[in-house]
Parts: C-alpha cells; sequence; structure tokens
C-alpha cells in the first residue's frame, strides 16, 4: 500500500530516535535470513541515474580481518595524537569500533566505474555515485534497527590500506566499513553524548531563507 | 518503545519501495507542521563525532528560484549535449526536475569548517562530514514519504553558482537541491525505468567474500 498511517509515522520517528551507532556487540551469530532481509534495503535505495554503484563485502576471512582490525588500531592512534588536554583523555576511554566483536562486517564501496544509468545525473556532481552508497547504507542501518540489530559505521581507516588488503577493482572507493550484530544495550543517548565528547543540538536548527 | 514489530519492519519495506525522486508535484502548498515533522528527521540522523554538519536553506524568493531554475537549465543542456543516438533522444524526454512546480524548495548545504565534533572521524575519510547530510536527507526522504509527500534529488546543477546565488557562508559544500511537494501519481516504478533509460537490477547482487 502506498499510504501510510499516523501510527506509522511514529513508530518511524521512534526508529529514527533509537537507531545508534553501535559499538558494542554480543557475539552471538545473527541469522543468515536476518541479514539478507536487511542488505535488500540496499537494493530499494534511490541511486543516480539508477547506477545502482553499491558494491558489498563481507569481510569474513580471519586474515581480512586483522588486516581491517590492525587499519583502525593505526588510525586510530594517529588520531588520538592529533589531541591533547582534556580532548586526548576523552579520546583515549572512548570504543570507536566494535571489530572485536561484531560477527558481521560489511567493507561498503562505490563503483565509479559503473556504466550503469550512463552517468545521468553525474556531470557537475560526481559525488552523487558516493552519495547513493551513502543513502542505500542509511536504508540499510534503519532496516537493521528494525530488526533489533545494531550497526557501527567506522570511518577511522587508511582507505588506500583497505583497498590493498581486501584486493578491491580499480575504480572502487571505499564508502564505508559496518559493524553489524546484536547490540549488549539499546539507548536513546549516542555514546558521544554519553561520553562527554560532543552533545545533539537540542532542537532543529532553524532555517535560513 | 526499542522493539519494533514484523508488521512494522514490513511496512518500513513498503515505505522503502513506494519512495521514488519525484519530479511531478501538485502545485498545492504544504502545511508548514508537516513540512517540520519531515524536517525533524534531519536532527535525528547519525553524523560523524556528533558533528550535525547539515545546513538547510528555504530557497522561496523568487529571484532565489528563478537562479536555481536557471542553473538546472543550462546544465541540463550541457548533460544532453553530452549524449548522442537513442540515449540523447530519451534523454530530451526525461523531467529531471520538478523545480517550476514543487512548492518547497531546499538546497542542504554541509558546513565543512563546523568545529562540532572536535573532527573525530573525519581524519582519514574528511567526506563523513558530507556522508553525515547524505544520511540526514535519507531520513527526511523517508518520513516525508510516510506523510505521502514525494521527494525529488536535483544533482543536475553547478554547485558554485549555486553557492554565489544563494550566498552561503565559506566552507559550505553544496550536497543536494531537493524538490518536494506533493505527488501527482505514487508509483513503485523509478521514471528513469519507466522511460527506458535504465533498469534497476532485479534482485540484490550476491555479496563478495
Amino acid at each position: 500500500m502506498s499510504q501510510f498511517t499516523q501510527d506509522f509515522q511514529s513508530q518511524l520517528a521512534d526508529l529514527m530516535r533509537w537507531r545508534r551507532d553501535v559499538r558494542r556487540f554480543r557475539t552471538d551469530e545473527v541469522d543468515e535470513a536476518v541479514l539478507t532481509r536487511c542488505l535488500d534495503a540496499f537494493h530499494m535505495a534511490p541511486s543516480v541515474g539508477l547506477s545502482e554503484p553499491w558494491r558489498v563485502i563481507r569481510v569474513q576471512s580471519a586474515a581480512a580481518r586483522s588486516a581491517a582490525l590492525a587499519n583502525f588500531e593505526a588510525a586510530n592512534a594517529d588520531a588520538l595524537a592529533g589531541y591533547d588536554g582534556e580532548r586526548a583523555q576523552i579520546y583515549g576511554t572512548l570504543k570507536l569500533s566494535g571489530m572485536r566483536d561484531a560477527p558481521v562486517q560489511l567493507a561498503i564501496y562505490c563503483d565509479e566505474d559503473t556504466g550503469k544509468g550512463a552517468g545521468l545525473g553525474t556531470a557537475t556532481m560526481p559525488e552523487m555515485r558516493r552519495y547513493s552508497v551513502v543513502g542505500a547504507i542509511t536504508h540499510f542501518w534503519l532496516a537493521a534497527r528494525a530488526e533489533g540489530l545494531g550497526v557501527g559505521w567506522v570511518s577511522i581507516m587508511d582507505p588506500a590500506q583497505l583497498d590493498r588488503d581486501l584486493d578491491v577493482p580499480k575504480g572502487w572507493v571505499l564508502v564505508a566499513y559496518l559493524c553489524a550484530g546484536w547490540p549488549e544495550t539499546d539507548s536513546l543517548t549516542p555514546e558521544l553524548e554519553t561520553a562527554g565528547w560532543e552533545t545533539r543540538t537540542p532542537t532543529r536548527a532553524p532555517l535560513r531563507r
């Protein structure tokens, strides 16, 4: 059906409120049927020119996971070195990835060389292909949360190193490294807020006109 | 509540299926309360380091709308000139923006200079700020569709020209020009598919491992 009730609208807002960037996962496996339903959300996402440029790599082998973890740890140490004082102290306490525990790990790429869509909508804004991938990731994130799964987006990584470690085709650009699994807890509050790193703007900022 | 039912999950999948990139709008106004509810979805979106870098400009004055429309028309003529044969013929028939009719038009920017979040998560992937804005746009798009509103993302535009026309602050980067309003029709099929430009992949592509 193409009409949605107020009750659904209200539950959709709840879903968005409960969606968190999760870094603390239980280690029990995710049923493949559940994961497949969540991944189907990629396929329903909008894409510029119908280019569908998303490419999903399941990072599963011990070697690939260990390389990705080492990549994160090096980038995270570099990032910590860039802060000092109280910032450095708080940064040191943050858990910024669930890569040691998350049963499902996905490297999400954009295929910049796809011929699909014949370039429509990308002449002045070629970044639209990557943006289409981000939209699809957002669909996946919401679908996963509706199933009770947590998703965490790791961006503290050297993309060129991950490209080499995963041996991705030329023309693919890393958009996200995602951890997914059953979260240890549910929360309405982002971990960065709880940890004192940053707060959310209390209400929507006014529009410029 | 933090748990979602199978019925809700199924309706969420329906919402994603019925979400379209809309370019054909009725001209009747959108109630401000409805629009405000949809814009609140921005505020619930994830953002790197809690940087909340989205900036929303309501494009409302005749001068601003006329400049944006001229920008689209010039970029669209350039794009058409880049195709030939059957592609050019089909491209010429496509309606690629609803800018003449859409009652609500929003230019969505990313503030690259924001200090919010203190740069967390952006050292190796500074594009994460723009990706956060895309995630928020995706939230808005789904919330709008749940209200029955259509949204269309126009990317056939010269961003530098729009920056000048809207006189945006230094450090802001255009992510999207959105049209919104009540759609003429609802559809499960993308217009680009109906028009013969491109088709969707019938099923989810297999994962690489």
